[in-house]
């Protein structure tokens, strides 16, 4: 039977010209640590172009418990082989779980997936000495409690090609965003701001991509360590709203290492996470800034590093700047980056979001993975070394094989 | 030229009988932290049997700093999320060199190995509340560094499928060792110790194996507290020959928890490691045993645990004895293996050597991982729920595509 089909596969889509088109379920979870967002799409293939469509989409949170745990694995001191050995584990059946909710809204069942695409959490990622990452999230638990082929740990691969294994995301901004005529900029801010530069009808390797500094990571560290954890964000951007930018404070966050780094180079928790925005509310309140002052300035500065990176990276006209993820539902961080945009890119430049354009915001990110994960199986190399700094484009992820995985391997 | 090539394979495999080897390098790095084994191994098929060659064989010992730097990775206290992410690169890295200086040494070059199989380094394995381990020893370095498709993360899926992820060994002993007229038990010793049972000429069902207790872990411990890191190892057995053992630390021994557990367990660093081996000289030098004692009496307990185990969880003749590992060079450790075996089980019981049989002792488990890896790129199920505790057969290991990777598959 494992032949057979196999064999019957090769004959059909060699010898007739069908269209096959496969379901994917990728798993996402953020350096925000909120918990995993899980996009079912389905992608096929026409002319050399892919075609994704969204099907369903869920966000499973992270219990408070489990994601102070995570926290705490990530946390230089206070991590444990104990924990995290265990966390690994346990974000893997967190993540199957994930995929049966989703299943089960969708309205498929599990024999209809073709695959899942697990991105895992990341506990390190620092660059410092040389690049260095750990995502956990066991994907054997994932293949085998669900049966479906698993590819996950992307961004290994690409550090073992010499990149720093982010940003991964841009290689699936060109394949699914790029324009003929206009030169698009894809803004994501989630923990970390990360951009893709999408110039019109250029080749892949004319992409460039890279983080641009904190995305919501700081102004939510600040909202929890100003409220004494009462609050776990900035709504809408009101508390900032109310406050006054500190233009001395902003100069020198502006200083910040990492945005004065030229690319490529990707960022984490390492450089904007709780401990250094602790030590910014402390250079804040020495100048007696308000908690609404200080949030002003944490969320202009966020908006500010972001165009300071189209100004210090990309050498070309911007026509239209798509942002997505957590910090476009911030109004102030975003009317911030309009203002910035206007003044310092130009008066012409178009700022939306992702919605706008009639598409998932928060399904982004999951939805490159499911991308990803899908040519990792097609065997197409999918990492931009214009954007990791890897020595060549190779093919990302491992495989856990499920039930079917035998029908396509012939070894 | 992906497509014909596989395609031709599959005629080939499937209209003509012929007979296809497959060149096998297998990396292993037990619980002992000495450095990485390497095994090439040719495996081919003829009429549903498995035939193993061992071709080449080298052992890269581990640096002491480097040691050191995973012995702290693996220890509760002082482990940090850094340093295991950083080995979980440097471990990757140093198995792709070991793969360089085995294929150099071996006359081979690379493009004729066809498959890496990695065990990796466990830095955690724990059972007290469900079954946790972790390997590290990032895969993707050696598939990009050495171009070949490697097979890693073995135990991971069989602790998903309801299994303690261990012993893996027993499957192979099988597949190698079985016997059609003798009852033969294969006796590894590393770090730990582990057996197989298998009954003459059996089904697969009916072969047992677990870790008996402790290998040379607490023997070198004790050499090393003792002599202050002088000496790693009891050379030959030679202290433990000169000292006199003590019946009453014994009997203490024998009343540690893993010993009186019930089968399927398996052991590790956190049941015989550092900690416990402290506990035990600090308790010896109360009764005043001398450093030579104290060996003699933990040897002792090694190789009456080994033997206890047969008496308790195999009822049913034992004909055959067959030690591999390093515990086969310390004669005073073999010994008393015979002494307790001649007497607890039966005066006509062979105890020999695996190079009594003309084979590698040294080499046997990194042969094991080469058959294991083997099965998974074949798809064969390769656990064995009867000594891993798991709820079903499953194919272990995730994959790694090397460059001939998409040859084969056809998704």
């Amino acid at each position: 039977v494992r032949f057979n089909k196999s064999f019957l596969l090769i004959i059909l889509e060699t010898f007739i010209n069908i269209r096959m088109s496969k379901k994917v379920i990728a798993l996402m979870s953020g350096t925000s640590v909120d918990g995993i967002d899980a996009a079912l799409v389905d992608i096929s293939e026409a002319e050399n172009n892919l075609e994704v469509e969204l099907l369903d989409f869920i966000s499973l949170p992270y219990e408070r418990e489990f994601k102070n745990k995570i926290l705490k694995a990530a946390d230089y001191k206070k991590s444990r082989v104990k924990e995290i050995a265990e966390l690994n584990i346990e974000i893997g059946e967190k993540s199957l779980k994930t995929v049966f909710k989703l299943i089960e809204k969708s309205g498929y069942s599990a024999v209809d997936i073709d695959l899942i695409a697990s991105h895992g959490q990341t506990i390190y990622h620092n660059l410092e000495e040389r690049p260095v990452t750990l995502q956990i999230g066991a994907a054997p638990f994932i293949a085998e409690g669900s049966g479906i082929t698993t590819v996950y740990n992307f961004r290994m691969r690409d550090l073992a090609a010499g990149g720093e294994g982010a940003p991964l995301v841009p290689y699936v901004d060109y394949l699914l965003y790029q324009d003929q005529n206009k030169n698009r900029v894809l803004q994501n801010i989630g923990g970390i701001s990360n951009y893709t530069y999408l110039p019109a009808g250029a080749a892949v390797s004319e992409v460039r991509g890279s983080d641009n500094g904190p995305g919501n990571m700081m102004i939510d560290y600040a909202v929890k360590i100003l409220t004494d954890y009462q609050k776990d964000f900035d709504q809408d951007g009101e508390m900032a709203a109310r406050g006054q930018c500190s233009q001395k404070l902003l100069d020198y966050l502006m200083e910040h290492p990492f945005i004065k780094k030229e690319v490529p180079k990707s960022s984490g928790r390492i450089d904007f996470g709780e401990e250094y925005t602790r030590k910014i509310i402390a250079r804040a309140k020495k100048s007696e800034l308000s908690d609404n002052d200080i949030l002003a300035t944490i969320t202009e500065f966020t908006a500010r590093a972001i165009v300071d990176s189209y100004q210090r990276f990309l050498n070309s006209e911007i026509n239209e700047i798509i942002i997505s993820g957590g910090g476009s539902y911030n109004n102030y961080l975003m009317q911030k980056i309009r203002e910035y945009a206007l003044r310092e890119i130009s008066a012409a430049v178009k700022v939306i979001t992702l919605e706008d354009l009639g598409q998932s915001s928060e399904a982004k990110e999951a939805i490159a993975f499911a991308v990803l994960g899908y040519q990792t199986m097609k065997g197409r190399s999918n990492n931009l070394p214009a954007a990791t700094g890897a020595k060549r484009k190779v093919v990302l992820g491992d495989l856990v094989p499920g039930n079917d995985f035998y029908d396509y391997l012939n070894w």
